[in-house]
């Protein structure tokens, strides 16, 4: 077991309270006041020079990129944000501009959802720029989508494109926000998570929450564009399609719902969302496996997300 | 002006929203929710290796100091907190026991004041060791005390006893919930504030934000028995009422109160806390000075807190 899964684990088992519905664990953390219509949801992530972003990233892009983490995980959840407090390490002095044009990124983000930041730390940090946010937002009562709901039978869908992320959206996505609140309105979503960790990496999370097992269907991957690119420009680079399945940072959505809705669904998210493609990339299992589907029969997906993808894997990989 | 006093002053510009009472600035932001019979409060703080501690200091103790720091904050609001987040960023691989021990710490003084530990992330950070803590926390509606509403005067207040934090206290105080939560039950606390950066400092964040001024009395400063060592010690230590004025981290609450009230909180305390000191420091003035009065008479107080403090400084000083 890895460092983080070890990690993760223990985290599950911190102190607690009566409020708290959902501790670590899932995207964000669900608790219950006393009184309140709604729920709170309560997240916390960082942005590291040299592990997320690189030195010569715009510190709007990186200040974007900080909040919008944040963001994607609310909207895992099928919630909304109020509130953001920041915390900023800063490795030189006079660094005054940057931390300008890095508020700039977070604030710009910040005004489109209507959130508010009311809390800006600075401190030093000789080791590198940092960014950490946490990020509190709620959602109607009872109504948090959690990754524990997968049920056999149910189609799953994925938003967007996915792969290559590392070419420049990884700065620059949007957090899915309206797409996550259009479909906890409009349809019964079984279960969600917001794609960090790559396809094969996430929908492992939603498996092992929901105790299921999933079936993909390999040609109905979305590879973006960007994978197809850095494919074709190294030899090196990962196949396109184990790029979409194995590669961080493409902060879509992936979600289940019965498979009597996802025709319906569809076809309204087309009308709703004509510019964002919605795919269904395969169905929920009650087996505890994970397989790849495709026209010479199925095999078990045996790639990981990100953190664990060691290269020698992708000769393993079915090509085809 | 220097850089972390810019960048305070554009956090204060920040992105808000109708349910924001007090955004970034006071020790916490204070956010009302329609309906609720209580204020919200929110803060977020980091510690990083190098800055806030040594690579040699136990986990534990990085552990309780990261979040020991915004539950002063929430202290100096009056308020209790309800649930944490935090993240934590890992220079090495191979560090999960580290971890285990860092999240001992901080679960030892969660649990003391029943609050929840609802996410832990966890991130590479080639830099050194950081961990940053948001906490969420709530005062009774309207009653969080704010750093604005000192009065010409007011008799002002700290406890414990302040100066050489760095010889251990810094990873090990206790942050003063306690004592807050009773002050603000008992009495009419016109103004609050934790010691982070000295108590010259943290006196004039008062001052600016209530528009007022004030008088200190040198021979009331309480001086740490660490502060007096250090200067025994070691020549080129600062004396020790310099080391009490300008030293950071003593995380001690400095409020002020009508004089009316003084003698009758001074009695109450020493009965509700015996074994902590707290002193009557000096009073608030109407006009916007800062001075310090010993058997010689007053002279202006030009030291500052330690982000600030200049060792050259300290010969300016008033010695007797």
């Amino acid at each position: 077991m890895d460092e983080f899964t070890l990690i993760r684990q223990w985290t599950r088992d911190l102190p607690t309270r009566p409020e708290v519905l959902v501790p670590a664990g899932d995207d964000c953390a669900v608790l219950r006041v006393h009184g309140a219509d709604h729920d709170w949801l309560f997240k916390t992530d960082a942005v590291v020079e040299g592990v997320h972003f690189t030195p010569e990233a715009a510190p709007e892009r990186i200040g974007h990129k900080a909040l919008a983490r944040c963001l994607s995980d609310l909207a895992a959840m099928g919630g909304l944000p109020l509130a953001a407090v920041i915390t900023i390490g800063l490795p030189q002095v006079d660094e005054a501009a940057r931390v300008q044009k890095i508020y700039a990124g977070i604030t710009e983000l910040a005004r489109r959802y209507q959130m508010a930041i009311v809390g800006g730390e600075t401190t030093r940090s000789p080791g590198g720029l940092f960014l950490s946010v946490a990020v509190w937002g709620w959602v109607e009562r009872g109504r948090a989508i959690l990754r524990s709901g997968a049920r056999p039978g149910d189609a799953i869908f994925v938003t967007g494109e996915l792969g290559g992320s590392a070419a420049g959206k990884h700065l620059d996505f949007e957090p899915r926000i309206r797409e996550a609140r259009w479909l906890m309105q409009h349809f019964d979503i079984h279960a969600m998570i917001d794609l960090s960790d790559g396809l094969a990496g996430d929908l492992r999370h939603i498996l092992q929450a929901s105790n299921v097992g999933a079936e993909l269907l390999k040609r109905a991957i979305p590879v973006s564009r960007a994978a197809k690119q850095a494919a074709l420009r190294a030899s090196s680079a990962k196949p396109p399609l184990v790029a979409a399945l194995t590669d961080g940072e493409d902060f879509e959505l992936l979600f289940t719902v019965s498979s009597r809705d996802a025709v319906t669904l569809l076809d309204a998210w087309k009308q709703a969302f004509p510019d964002v493609r919605l795919t269904c990339i395969g169905k929920i299992l009650a087996e505890p496996v994970l397989t790849l589907r495709d026209r010479n029969g199925v095999e078990p997906l045996t790639l990981h997300g990100f953190q664990h993808f060691c290269p020698s894997n992708s000769s393993a990989f079915p090509q085809s």
